[in-house]
């Protein structure tokens, strides 16, 4: 067994609980480095500028932001401080679903009239458990995954297992292992040959910027490509199998994800090609029938889309792509339709991505 | 009428036939400017280092080349500075097809034996004849094509046609008109109401950069996006229909084009809109059945992935957009099933993509 010297996004040193390290992840890949989170602005801020990202690792992070408010709270009560760490924490980006349902945990997590002493220990053990809770989904998915990288692994003759992943679903969007590389990662941990291709993932690059740094981390092959390049290297036989992550999935099974994940979906199909999405079951709405009319999708700034970020040579800095007052349109995500979707993996199981598919995880054997 | 004050992509002034000016797309959209052409030496240049792409301008400006040679060759003869200007020119981009027709082409124009004076004179006539023929096929590329915009247009009860677009198929890569563009610009001077989403085409971004400046040139309404939006505004019915050209089409319609096209036609496919190939008939290889398979897919420089080149504020600069030290792949192309394209747009007429939709262009009748 191969070890892979990945780290997790988010760490508490034993014995240091009034600081949380995480990965600033503002200057991937060209700049490593730690962030201290001291407080519930220390939080607040690494949410929104984005030193963090990802829902599960938002949602974390949000949580420790509400442990540190009240173990810092001073003459405030602590149910004063959590109200108001939680205003300030949903604040920060109002459409991750994972930071509403943190804060609304660590509140629940403590009853007016404990002794404040406590109130700080039982806050820390929550956000831990919330942490422990990311890993182990991410875990299970990768476990479940690794058995369809084995088919192929074996179907192929023992050759080297080609696989195409969009955007970046690892553990720098989680706490570890991550939704779409936690199979990857325990593929190669288990000595089966691996090249990834990684979208680069327009417009804000997190394939090319976030996935490569990551497998770099764990030394699995890989080779970064235009998202423009996913259909030729599938018609040539060239692509084993998809793996994405989702932002959210309906019912019935649509995907909403990166934008661009359609799109290698369809290309796909068209080669005959398994097309699977890595998810926890906390992001499946089962409120929500038919994705592609329904799920509502952001349109974020078209200065993404202007310019590119990278390295100058000196600093991180960027250029300018498109003419001068014209218009550009960001598009957060798109909705692949179930018929395209061979499987969902989730830490409860593979299911096919139908109603009867999902239902199934939901069910008393299922859960 | 609109008028549409576009220009051509490269020019002779009257009664300056010792400079050719083209346009100096190295710098488009932030730096626009002329490129003097004097003499053979001056056309390699301005191949090889993409001062003008776009494979029939590549053809013009060569045949210019040529006859420059001759115009300057002072006590040397005529053939020998046309065999020193052709293996010069032929030199710059190796695949390019229309530049060694172009430089063949203006070899024929001359024979042995002629006086020098008149030999000039017939090779710059040749070399405008070719610039001519360009011009007239993608003329008449627009007026075919415009009639499946207006057919759109009548459909839609009158409302604006939303056109996507791929990479750079204008007047820039041609001398005028364009092929995928030919169409969109007639449609805009006969004042139907246009919009078209411009694929911004990573690597190289021809679309952001060069299709969004010749649309903004020609005040017709266009958003710039992500290779990987197109899907999604399609699944929303933001897209009528999409319209691309081709490098190289093969006798059963298969389309060679940039990188991503296949994507494109997938999603437009998927969505019942129709999608439109413009080319000459020179594009078309009858000798090349089936394209998937046998068409070679350059692959260029993997900077061309790992940096992208845009406007910093003062300057055309760079930025590292992957991590140190990994790999990227660069595929110049990728080819589109002929099942994938509703129709090809040829200034012979308008053909289905198939073996027997071709071979109209080439009968009597067709040609």
């Amino acid at each position: 067994m191969k070890s892979i010297d990945f780290e997790c996004s988010i760490r508490v040193k034993p014995g240091k609980e009034n600081v949380i390290e995480v990965i600033d992840q503002r200057f991937l890949p060209f700049r490593t480095g730690l962030f201290e989170i001291r407080n519930e602005e220390d939080a607040a801020f690494a949410i929104r500028e984005m030193v963090v990202r990802g829902a599960p690792l938002i949602g974390v992070t949000a949580a420790f932001g509400m442990y540190l408010a009240v173990r810092n709270c001073g003459k405030e009560s602590y149910m004063e401080a959590l109200d108001r760490a939680e205003t300030l924490l949903n604040s920060t980006r109002p459409t991750a679903i994972n930071l509403f349902y943190a804060t609304r945990r660590m509140k629940a997590a403590v009853e007016p009239g404990l002794e404040g002493d406590k109130v700080s220990g039982i806050l820390f053990r929550e956000a831990a458990a919330l942490m422990e809770e990311e890993i182990e989904a991410c875990r299970k998915i990768g476990v479940h995954g690794l058995v369809l990288i084995k088919e192929v692994f074996r179907k192929n003759g023992g050759k080297t297992v080609q696989v195409l992943t969009h955007c970046n679903a690892g553990w720098l969007a989680c706490v570890k292992w991550g939704t779409a590389t936690a199979p990857i990662y325990m593929a190669h941990q288990q000595g089966i040959p691996l090249h990834v291709w990684v979208d680069e993932t327009r417009p804000r690059n997190q394939g090319a910027r976030l996935t490569a740094y990551e497998l770099g981390m764990a030394g699995i092959p890989h080779t970064v490509i235009p998202d423009n390049a996913g259909g030729h290297l599938m018609q040539h036989g060239l692509v084993d199998l998809v793996i994405t992550g989702s932002d959210r999935t309906t019912a019935n099974g649509d995907v909403a994800n990166k934008i661009g994940t359609y799109l290698k979906a369809l290309a796909a199909y068209d080669n005959r090609i398994p097309f699977y999405v890595a998810l926890p079951v906390s992001s499946i709405d089962r409120e929500l029938e038919e994705g592609v009319q329904n799920i509502p999708v952001e349109e974020r700034s078209s200065d993404e889309v202007h310019f590119t970020e990278g390295w100058t040579g000196s600093e991180i800095g960027r250029v300018r792509v498109t003419p001068f007052e014209i218009r550009a349109a960001n598009y957060g995500f798109d909705v692949t339709p179930a018929r395209l979707v061979t499987r969902l993996i989730t830490e409860r199981g593979i299911c096919p991505a139908t109603r009867e598919g999902i239902s199934s995880l939901f069910t008393p054997e299922g859960a």
